[in-house]
C-alpha cells in the first residue's frame, strides 16, 4: 500500500510504502551532513524512493540525479519528483550503479551521495522482503563497487558523502584511499551520549590532501528520552 | 629543575621536569582506555618518564616494560619506579623502539601501549627544546615504525593501544591493517560536546576479525567549564 507522506518540514511530499520502505533517519542525516554545492552536478546512488535528492533540492538549485536498481522504487521516486514539481531539477535513472559512469560520463559530478546497503552477505539473515533485502544487504552491490563507481563519477576535488555502519569504518577508509578518495570529515551518530555510535557519516574528496576532521558527535536522544536539539532542528526546523 | 609530583590519586609519585616534560592527559587517558591483561607481558613504547607503566601498575600485577630513546627520561623513569617500589614489576629500557623486537623477542607481548610523537616532520615548527621536539614530532620514529614494531612484538590476539591525533586516523587505520592489526575499539576525545575531536584512542588486535566499535565520545569539559564526570573520575577517583 502506497501512501503520500510529508517529507519533514519542507513543504515536500514523498510517496512511500510500508511494504517496500519508508525513508530512514540515515538518509535524512546524510542529506543534512553533505556539503552541497550551489553549482555543478549532484548524483545520489542507491536513491530508493528519492528522499535524498528531494531533501537536497531545498538547499541548492543545481541539477540532481538519482540512480536506483529497483524499478518499483524508481517509479515511486519519479512520481514524488512530479508531485513536488521538481522535474526541472531532479531526474531518477533506473539501472545498476556500476553502469552510471558510462551513462552519465566519468569525472562529471561535484557531489556523489550514497546510503548503500550496509550488511555483507552472509547467507543467513536476509530479510524476507526482497525490497528490504536489496536495500540492506550487499546483494546487488557492495562497498567496493559503490566507492569505485563514485571515484569514477567525481571530478577532481569533488566529494563523496556516505552514511554507513561504524563497524565497517576500517573497510570504508581503506577502500576510499585505494580509490584516491581522501576522508576529510567524519561524524559519528550515537543513540545517546552513553552509547556506542550506530551510524557514521563520511565525506571524502577526490585527490584531497590528508587532513581528517572528526566533527562533534551527533547525539539522537537526550537523557529525558526526547530528541536532542540538533535532531529536532533537522527534522522539524526552527519553526516547530 | 626536577620535581617529585603526585601521580593522580593512586598513592604514586612521579619525577618530572618543566624543562623536559610533565605527563599529559593523553597518557592518562591511554592508560585508562587500554584493555590491560592480568597475566602475560606488557610493553609501553615511547614511555618518556614512565607515566603509562606507572598508571597501569595500579590495574595489574603482571610484568610491564618501557622503552625510551632519550637517556635523561629513562633515568627519571627508573628513579620513579624505585620511589614507588615497583622494580619487581616495571623495567625501563633505554633504546630505539625499532630494536625492541630483537631485544625482547618477537611475538612476546599481550599488550603494547604507545603515546607516540604526533606530528609529521615538516622542517618548520619543531619545538626549540630538543626533548619536547623528539616527544612531539616524528624525528626519531614515525607512525609506520611504531605500528610495524608493535606488530612484531605482539602475540597473535595481542592488542596495541595507541593515542594519537584524529587528523591522522586515515594513516593509522590503513597502516594498522597493512600490519595485520585490526582496529577493534576507537574512542574520540572532544574538548567539549560542541567541538571536533582533538584526540583519538585506538585499540587493534593482531590477526583480529573485522568488527570495529566506536565507543561513546569522551567529553573533557562540561558546559559550566568544569571537567565532565568521567574525566574527574579518571583523574581524582571516586573518593574526591
Amino acid at each position: 500500500m502506497e501512501r503520500l507522506d510529508d517529507l519533514l518540514n519542507n513543504d515536500l511530499k514523498i510517496i512511500q510504502s510500508k511494504d517496500i520502505f519508508a525513508f530512514s533517519m540515515d538518509a535524512v542525516l546524510l542529506a543534512h551532513f553533505a556539503t552541497i554545492p550551489k553549482k555543478g552536478k549532484i548524483i545520489d546512488l542507491c536513491t530508493g524512493t528519492g528522499v535524498i535528492p528531494l531533501l537536497m533540492s531545498t538547499k541548492t538549485k543545481t541539477e540532481i540525479y538519482g540512480v536506483e536498481i529497483q524499478e518499483k522504487l524508481v517509479d515511486m521516486a519519479n512520481r514524488s519528483v512530479q508531485i513536488n514539481h521538481l522535474e526541472g531539477q531532479i531526474r531518477i535513472h533506473h539501472g545498476d550503479l556500476k553502469e552510471a559512469p558510462r551513462y552519465f560520463g566519468k569525472e562529471t559530478f561535484d557531489l556523489v551521495t550514497v546510503n548503500p546497503p550496509y550488511m555483507p552477505i552472509n547467507g543467513q539473515d536476509h530479510n524476507i522482503n526482497e525490497h528490504f533485502a536489496i536495500a540492506r544487504h550487499e546483494i546487488t552491490t557492495n562497498l567496493k563497487a559503490v566507492i569505485n563507481t563514485s571515484a569514477q563519477l567525481l571530478k577532481t576535488g569533488g566529494r563523496l558523502a556516505m552514511v554507513h555502519r561504524p563497524s565497517r569504518l576500517g573497510d570504508i577508509i581503506t577502500t576510499l584511499r585505494e580509490e584516491k578518495l581522501e576522508p576529510k570529515r567524519i561524524r559519528f551518530v550515537h543513540p545517546s551520549l552513553q552509547k556506542e555510535a550506530n551510524m557514521v557519516l563520511v565525506e571524502a574528496t577526490k585527490f584531497g590532501g590528508k587532513e581528517l576532521h572528526i566533527l562533534p558527535p551527533l547525539i539522537v536522544y537526550a537523557e529525558d528520552g526526547k530528541y536532542e536539539k540538533e535532531i529536532q532542528q533537522i527534522y522539524f526546523g526552527d519553526g516547530k
